[in-house]
């Protein structure tokens, strides 16, 4: 980064529930270790309880213990109170004034040069049913060439063949799912791609992290977002099913298999959301937001009426 | 095992495979690092490529390099030529001179007191789709108590429900499959316990190991078996849904999530099947096999013709 | 129905799509050839080509084709033009003051005494899986008697586990589906109804028709219903796993496997749905809606503020 | 048939089962009605008991209720005693001279002019999922013509990707099962062919019948078949997704959805089969077995050793 023109990003959350018990949690709300370097604020998660409370109460802080998963991500974890419990956040983030670098012409490297730890991103998972589409992926892609034109022919494929639709999300639906139903949310898209990437000898492994509207007109409001990532000559290149065109300032929190590896909270018990924020924008210098581009309108400009 | 009686098992295997092209493998034939302290010999894995040659020229072995996986298991991979291979070995283990410990009476640790590293062990993974039998796991076990009791109370369910049967094993089939068909092999029974074990808050794990005929009557040609384990009251426990008694001489080789983290052998190409042999037998301190007892037989003696 | 005391129900329609270009389709918009003696107004589909036309231009009127299905029902062909399309129709039934007979105390009949066309009633179809539940059926119901009492468990067990939510609906939704999520619309309690039924020797069919708010407070707009029957004492009995209690005014449109095979409007083509009326009432002899009653409220009256 | 070259086909089976308890069962061994004009022998089923028994007891003959169902098949019913129970029977058909027709240049019908009870064959059941497959047959097929032309692409299609096993045989195999695993059995080779042609507005339903060793070398024991047929140009045409070359005396038992509806036999209740012959052959006039062409051989003849 130094030397090279950066922006600064700054992510914001706050997260709440209502637990009818103690309920254990865990909570994967930091910005991944790989990225630690470049934060210039410090990135604590404050877990607290905040009710039910008399008015005039404060809210009590929890203990939270951090710890490192199998797959280097930064997780914390608490037992939670019954009642009212917020976990928020702010941090911010001097990225590359650039979007994801591509990587054309990345070759595939031949499986028996991976390194160890990256072979378990060839097999299935519970989301990315590999078995069931080796033919699958053979039938759609065998002939479309190799490395990262490859790879980058099943994003495009998978951008292209399945529709976004929010009110389709379940927790259960599979890569299987996505092909055959052809609608889903953004980790629908990443776990089918991610699963025909596999079948294709290309590691792909799953991700969660912040994608704000950066250098792009207003999207609507913010949420985290999955994308995924695939090993090519010999290091791993952002992908983006659902996005498919390069992006300023995608910040990682995690990755993993596939979505169950790296949920963002896991709750041991019920837990219901009652209050959901997140945002993630550049800032200038001062700390104030950087204006978003304009939507360019495709329509012509209404005509005088006289 | 100091100061305990033991009794000493001899594995050993020979595996080999036709491959049509150049062909990167992953192996975990070695016994698990937890095992290494209680063998009395190396636990050399050999790889051979033997052929085809010309007749009376040598096998040639082949250059192996081993690693541990994020499980912690012992992997060995290597790039096979064309041809013959063979995968052969031979191990013999210090074993404790009695069945595998029971757990009675053993607690649920609370999610929160679990160590980090057991943790994934509550999730979801390919062959076991926990996010589907969270509701079906309450109807059946959701009064059963907790703890060692529950554990075994599932693991005797799935025994008790399902039916072995070697034709009916398929690559894909999951915990679901075999909780509508009702029957498998090994690996099947396992999925399902892991599965409904985890959907009540019990971490369990799949195995892959040895369990010889030892101190049992002779049961069928060898091979290489699944089980499973759950933490209880802070620590692994061996479980097993097939043969849901306790068993000498169970010599684990890996652990991992289900069967897709811990393949005997995982090839990146087609590869064909040509021999399979595993033994695992107790033998005595000269290194004979120890007599097998007799099956005790039901049918009434033959009665005398005249 | 002579001699009873009887209610009029009047209920109509108007369902519009947008087509893209000409499409047949196929309509169960009629009332089941069981109800017409019942019907005191015809029972005609109107269907019509409503636009893209100039303003004042009136509707044209499409030439439909009525046949009955291999099931009974009464079907309207007809190949739609590219533009609007509306399907309305509106009709009056004399139907029996009470609601829905109960079969307290009816009998099995054992198979070999069941009419012919009742045996398919007993077999898998698309969204009920009668292969894949067998086990589970026996396992959840095989303890609980035989007859009526068996077939009303069944439908209480479902309405018990399953939660209603209309955001969740999607037309690849299977009993499986409905039985591992536990969440749904009508039509998926009644399939995991049908064929956890069906598994028990219960032959039982999907129905579609009205349920309107009839000598019930006020519950929504309305819409078409399904719910489903078994065959028990020698005769098909209306069952509800989701409204699983006597009704007023249920009007039969059309029986079959399952929601296969008695779709309301069935596009052979792209058509998207831009309007969408249902409402069936009670009225009075002057044509009149019957007021309904209040729902009870079981929050205190407010109490005087001073 | 008149004036026209004809062969005779001798089809006899002999199926036994062992049956716990009373048992009804449903029987679908009659050639299809319309086949009887062509029978030169009377088409009897024989149902018997045939023990336990003392040696020397001869089998007694059960009460058979015929039926026609709701395809148009002849169904045989009846209540089976426990015990060891004979289905058998023999028909001799005067059959074309000639390998199945092929309709080179039929073409679809467009939806709207299909008759009324061709419109069921359209539609998803069992095991032919058409819902989940939309997309998926648009991509594999989209671009492939219509009528004849892609009907027997399709078809092709699937003989060319799915591999014979008889091993992977099970009851709850759906097309997208055979779509991912990509092995079966006739019915499901049928299966996948059946749901991708509706998929593409073919009309396709299911077939099982007698296709014997006639005019090709000896294939191995004989069973029941499994064919589909496709509505172009007006009529059923025969197509097998398995055997996709023209095959002389095909003989139809019963047509359906899928499977399903055309179980050979259908037990409500256990049955264990015990014994099972069917044949299909070319007689001649004297109802002798016309011989079998000799299977080419590949192989050079052996060289003389000296």
């Amino acid at each position: 980064m130094r030397g090279e023109v950066s922006v600064l990003i700054q992510s914001e959350y706050d997260i709440q529930f209502h637990l009818l018990q103690p309920t254990p949690m865990v909570a994967m709300l930091h910005v991944h270790p790989s990225v630690e370097p470049m934060l210039t604020t410090p990135d604590r998660l404050k877990v607290e309880h905040i009710g039910p409370v008399a008015l005039g109460e404060s809210a009590v802080e929890l203990p939270v213990e951090e710890f490192l998963d199998t797959f280097g991500n930064r997780c914390s974890r608490f037992l939670a109170p019954a009642g009212a419990i917020r976990l928020s956040g702010r941090n911010i983030v001097r990225a590359a004034d650039h979007p994801e670098l591509q990587g054309f012409g990345a070759e595939l490297d031949p499986v028996n040069k991976l390194p160890h730890e990256v072979l378990p991103f060839l097999l299935a998972s519970r989301y990315c049913e590999v078995d069931r589409f080796v033919a699958i992926a053979h039938d759609l892609f065998g002939h479309m060439g190799t490395g990262w034109a490859l790879a980058a022919y099943i994003r495009d494929w998978v951008h292209d063949h399945v529709a976004f639709n929010y009110k389709t999300a379940r927790p259960t639906k599979t890569a299987m799912d996505v092909y055959t139903e052809r609608i889903g949310v953004c980790r629908d898209y990443q776990h089918l791609a991610i699963t025909l990437s596999r079948c294709m000898n290309i590691p792909a492994r799953y991700v969660t992290g912040y994608i704000g509207d950066i250098r792009v007109p207003f999207g609507g409001a913010g949420d985290f977002s999955a994308w995924y990532q695939v090993w090519l000559g010999g290091k791993w290149w952002d992908m983006d099913a659902r996005h498919n065109y390069p992006r300023y300032g995608r910040i990682l929190m995690a990755t993993g298999r596939d979505a169950t590896d790296v949920a963002i909270t896991t709750s041991f018990g019920r837990s219901d959301l009652t209050h959901f924020y997140v945002e993630s924008n550049e800032i200038d210098a001062d700390g104030k937001p950087v204006p978003l581009p304009q939507k360019l309108s495709l329509d012509p400009a209404p005509a005088p009426l006289s």
